[in-house]
């Protein structure tokens, strides 16, 4: 049972629950106006201690659309609760308005604290450089869109993987799922970090560590990119030996596999050519409708009205 | 009838007004699902000149839970209505599009002003440090319902008794019900004003001037707490002699009444202890959702819905 | 059909689609609550890059009233979708949230290049000192709600015209319809610029051009008034000579036809004296109100569901 609980990190839900999600998600999409009442007479508060108009849309829409209600604010600015106020007593001020709250804030750890003191469903909307579960359930459902499995899989993951939330999550994720194999495509000084290494190997999950991207593509059921930012190569010779491996072209993708799913945690700048937007490959502006479907589902869940 | 009317002081409404939405706020409350749907196609506009986020959810929430709709800004900043023009066509703009307008304004008087030109019925969400009217009648809804009466009861307002607008409000407003003591506990120089307590003595009200909540709580019906804030003490002798007596806990509790009623506007710093949270005699966050309901109450008043 | 279009430029639609536009925007004025659920499950995203809490305000009811929801932002720093993100990948994914988009932008031809990227209806909702199509519209409709007919009008455009879009858009639409007379008053250095006078002149449209509005009051039928800046004078004595005839005020309407319909796109400052406001020729606070019903036929026609 989901109804009443919260998500804080990816892993508070089990296999079987984030399948129930899955499949709730699924059912709205092939039967979306079934859902358009479901939600009627709830409020989703969405407390934004940092701007993040993306996933704030995300999360809004997912309500709107099952016919709940939103109230929120998208800056600590534009919050005089931000002002002298615990946390527990904004939490408990807001449950007092809403029926579920997604909050985003800028420290590590503020949901957990969190979750002591909120009277009503509390949604992990990213905390600092630590966790963004529902971008962890969108990734995982589209790749389960993509391929109609989560294991058995070869996913590659390219670009900055040291500083990259979303693909230590994503990494985590599937490694709870049976025969994953994974690429870590990046350069030296931007590998995944050694105590997410250390887990990984633990599990016996299949690790190979490439510098690039064209090597390996071939390989690649799942292609996950990131930006790679010039300023994190350790000199400027690196940069330059390697900056066009970690952008995506349609000149890579012509090793690719022809069923290659290519996600994006988005936005992009230059990591992946636009040209690449129209190739049926490209799954990323799907990933984000699936993200909002994800939100209805698990939203829905959560409110138990599903 | 209270429809097409204005809320700009607590003193606007009879006590008969008063008691009828009062009255609804409980229907509201035992029969929330009944009420879901009875402002479907109207529109509440809320225009926070000064940001409140509290205060501004809570409208939000009880416009959103009778079915209707919001629009509105929440800091001056974000509104190119506040440039240049008047308020009195900012009101008759935004009146084409709403039913209904809530209005924060950091000067005294605005909304007296505004409802000169206002197209449609406007509520005072706080003007400056001169009324918040809401508020008071959250405070009172409160009162009612922990003691089912608003007459007969002994009332302690504690803290800084100067400034706080809240407590001059419910002052007032309680000063027009019958037979209500006030002990009014504060530091000597936070004293409620000589205006304010010429027009209680002229009501025949009974007052006691206290400066230590513990020699007083044992009498009390009501515990109105505030804030008292360190820079306001003429010495620091004072301060620390009478710092402790202005901060609820479980220790001064043990002398209260089993039914006595603890107020508080909110937010709180650390005037009330945690520990007191799940005292039964903690009212305060329940007053947060009354403040909700009444609102709720008070719109489908004004709209004339119910 | 309008099904599925953009609007960028008031002359993207023909003179047919606009009519069908105003009668459905007069069939909605007239039976307001057949229309509140057309829009059921349908959202509006509101994305302006620049603040404009009047227009913002304008589309949001125009949406609720139809029963449809709104998400959106109110000004580029509230906003992480306008960091580093091309407009097109923002129009791409705010599209997969939003069933239709209105969007403002400080860059002219920001909303030309975003049609070829978004996947749902774009509407301009005013890109720099450029287009306002949905002003325009208004000020047609209510030209259209005053006198019945878009053709044999004679119209007084009176203020700063050289600077001002709302007067330019309007003299293009209106130069559209079948003997329509132009009136333009304003300072010699605040004429219409010569590109667009020649477009007119080409068009064989009547333009008389006037330095004092009481010379011709007497023979409008519309007149359209834009407030006039002291700065923008070439120098003081002509500002001092000519500054009262941009004042609209009752003695200069006791020339004025008994059927002269007032207009001003608002806010205005002092350049209509408030005691205008109650004479039955102030059409500008109607025709605000008609700015949302105007905006609520659009939306239904884009979207098709009416």
């Amino acid at each position: 049972m989901l109804k009443g609980r919260n998500l804080v990190d990816p892993e508070d839900f089990t296999l079987e629950e984030l399948e129930s999600i899955f499949e709730l998600t699924q059912e709205i999409i092939e039967n979306e106006k079934d859902f358009n009442d479901v939600c009627r007479g709830k409020i989703l508060a969405t407390l934004f201690y940092e701007p993040s108009t993306r996933t704030k849309f995300s999360f809004e829409a997912a309500m709107l659309r099952l016919g709940g209600q939103v109230i929120g604010f998208s800056e600590p600015g534009s919050s005089s609760v931000a002002k002298g106020e615990s946390l527990a007593d904004t939490l408990r001020t807001v449950g007092a308005y809403a029926d579920i709250i997604a909050m985003r804030h800028p420290n590590e750890g503020a949901p957990i604290h969190g979750i002591e003191y909120c009277p009503v469903p509390l949604i992990n909307a990213g905390d600092g450089g630590h966790q963004h579960p529902t971008q962890t359930l969108t990734d995982l459902f589209t790749i389960l869109d993509a391929h109609k499995r989560l294991n058995n899989l070869t996913i590659g993951c390219c670009g900055d993987l040291k500083f990259g939330r979303t693909v230590h999550s994503l990494l985590k994720a599937m490694s709870r799922y049976e025969n994953v194999d994974f690429f870590l495509i990046s350069p030296h000084e931007l590998q995944i970090p050694d105590y997410l290494m250390n887990e990984l190997k633990r599990k016996n999950i299949k690790i190979h560590e490439e510098e690039r991207l064209e090597n390996v593509i071939d390989k690649l059921d799942v292609l996950y990119m990131t930006r790679v930012q010039k300023e994190r190569f350790f000199n400027e010779a690196d940069y330059v030996r390697l900056k066009d491996s970690y952008i995506l072209d349609l000149e890579k993708l012509k090793n690719a596999k022809e069923n290659l799913a290519i996600l994006h945690p988005l936005p992009r700048v230059n990591e992946i050519k636009i040209e690449v937007d129209d190739d049926k490959r490209a799954w990323y502006f799907r990933q984000v409708k699936n993200g909002m479907y994800v939100r209805m589902g698990l939203i829905a869940k959560l409110l138990g009205v599903r």
